[in-house]
């Protein structure tokens, strides 16, 4: 089966997603600077959810590009890891919304956590499929990054409850250590 | 005539139809746990479309494989089903706002059932451009899953005036039956 | 230079007109059959907008099939049909909320034939651009069925300044001659 | 690294971008012409930003034809570029209901002079990813007009502190020098 489709359908969801977050940056009434002012909080999360979508992105292409073949369980394995990110939107305005208070950073956190845990799977299913020895399990091997940032979503969400503005910092840490898309693969493909 | 433009049509109202469903998911206006609770409802019907559209979108992908070519009326048909799926964001907000009570289960059912009715076209419109002799004719076949769902979804509907509930469940028994795409259509392709 | 592009960009232009239409009908706040029956004509007018949408994709498909190459100002023409395929939805919605009222009617029906003008302007281009003796020009022609049309529009809009239900069949009547895709073009290409 | 996904994904970003502000577009709740007329401001936003999103998505559709190859940090100056193109409807929505007065005006400056700048990056990591002496060098060369349009964006910011009308009508001017794609791109290609 081929991976085409599966690319297109990918990048149309990622590509709304990324996308109608700005129907959340509700226009404000009146017409000068300050009344901007009350947005800042929903821009900065706009920010971190473009940021990570696009890191989605980013390793989806590059872990795509050395893939040679699907099967039905990876085309739910990636509807599902869609589906948690088709939630961040929701969890972004109702976290720019409230100033980054405890619950809506928690669940926050959590959708990225389960998005982490869903990419995991897909990236398994995949090396399982494509076989120990080939170029996509040695690109991928034991993924620290994914590791380290599964365990500072679980701290951030722990951390949360102590003080929300720390575990928003995490979540911008975690998006610098991502921000690299992973060179492992493009040095395979060389 | 190339199927290309099909596919890459289907893939983008499909796309834009999974992920608008997450508007409907309004933002609390509370900061705290419990203003999450009214949403459940909501949030469950969004996991089933969610499934639904998924299917949809796996068989959809797992059929335009072995399809070879398109005419005008198959563009038609596959505009049809597509009408009946863009449906499906105003049923499924209907449905969780208003906690699964009757007529909205219905409504749901009903455009399941003419979505169910409009892929059956669809599919054999396909397989009569193609032949009876054609890998696609033997791959979908008598095609007892969807007569069993066609009967399933009529049942429900049925159902749904007794008791909503129980329609509802009926609703995730079908999503269940479907989950796993086409085995006869990757079978053939080998 | 290629026209891979120019079509991956129309259909999702396309494909995002056709579905966020949907988004116009707001979901009634009663759960009975009846809190549905305002919602008719508003769903009347999806359905007619949903066949437009259809028709242009179906011959944009057709046309862009024989299409071997683009220039920049093929481009733009192409753009200038998308803008007024653009602005149906906010038309149907103030169509379908307005009962096929006097206004809305004209407005929709001034919409439309704007975009029959943009696409008579891009088909042109196309054949001038691939010369006389292309089988686009062939396959074109003297282009009947768009001319009938546009008088038809015309006939329309002074008609909705009589009657606007009138008017409305009028647009019906018009999307069933277009509603079979050019014939001429599956033939130039056999 | 192939470049197919990142026009793929970009052309989806595009393609929602400027449907989407369709969406801001609020359908009037009477029924007769008048009650248009305070959507003309809107209107004429929503024009100018569809010509503006055009003339990205014609100009990086040139610029992509003549790339061979991307890395990683090109993909992250695509996605820069997206970011400001994305808030867009935002800014267009707010100086569309404010009747262009002096702050939405300005922010929409801004955020075009923030894509301009974003594109010149992108357009320059692309010279420097091929080398001096590739077609796209050549062809983008000193890029005179996208140097105008910066300094005329930043006068026409200076200017809406004055009298915000002819702030606008810079923005009309900048999008007229855009219209045409780069022709020179074009002459290189042959």
């Amino acid at each position: 089966m081929g991976k085409g489709r599966i690319e297109a359908f990918s990048d149309g969801v990622l590509a709304i997603i990324i996308t109608i977050m700005v129907l959340e940056l509700k226009v404000p009434h009146g017409e000068n600077l300050q009344d901007l002012k009350p947005l800042i909080p929903v821009i900065i999360s706009y920010v971190l959810s473009f940021i990570y979508i696009g890191i989605y992105w980013n390793n989806h292409h590059h872990m795509m590009q050395i893939v040679k073949k699907v099967n039905g369980s990876i085309l739910w394995l990636n509807m599902h890891l869609l589906f948690w990110l088709s939630i961040i939107p929701f969890a972004t305005a109702w976290m720019g919304e409230n100033h980054f208070s405890k619950w809506p950073v928690i669940l926050y956190g959590f959708i990225l956590l389960m998005a982490a845990i869903a990419y995991y799977f897909l990236a398994h299913s995949l090396i399982s499929f494509h076989g120990k020895e080939s170029i996509l399990s040695v690109a991928i091997g034991k993924d620290k990054k994914r590791i380290i940032s599964v365990i500072m979503y679980i701290t951030r969400i722990i951390l949360a409850f102590i003080n929300s503005w720390f575990g928003f910092m995490i979540y911008v840490l975690v998006a610098f250590i991502w921000f690299i898309p992973d060179k492992r693969i493009e040095q395979n493909i060389d």
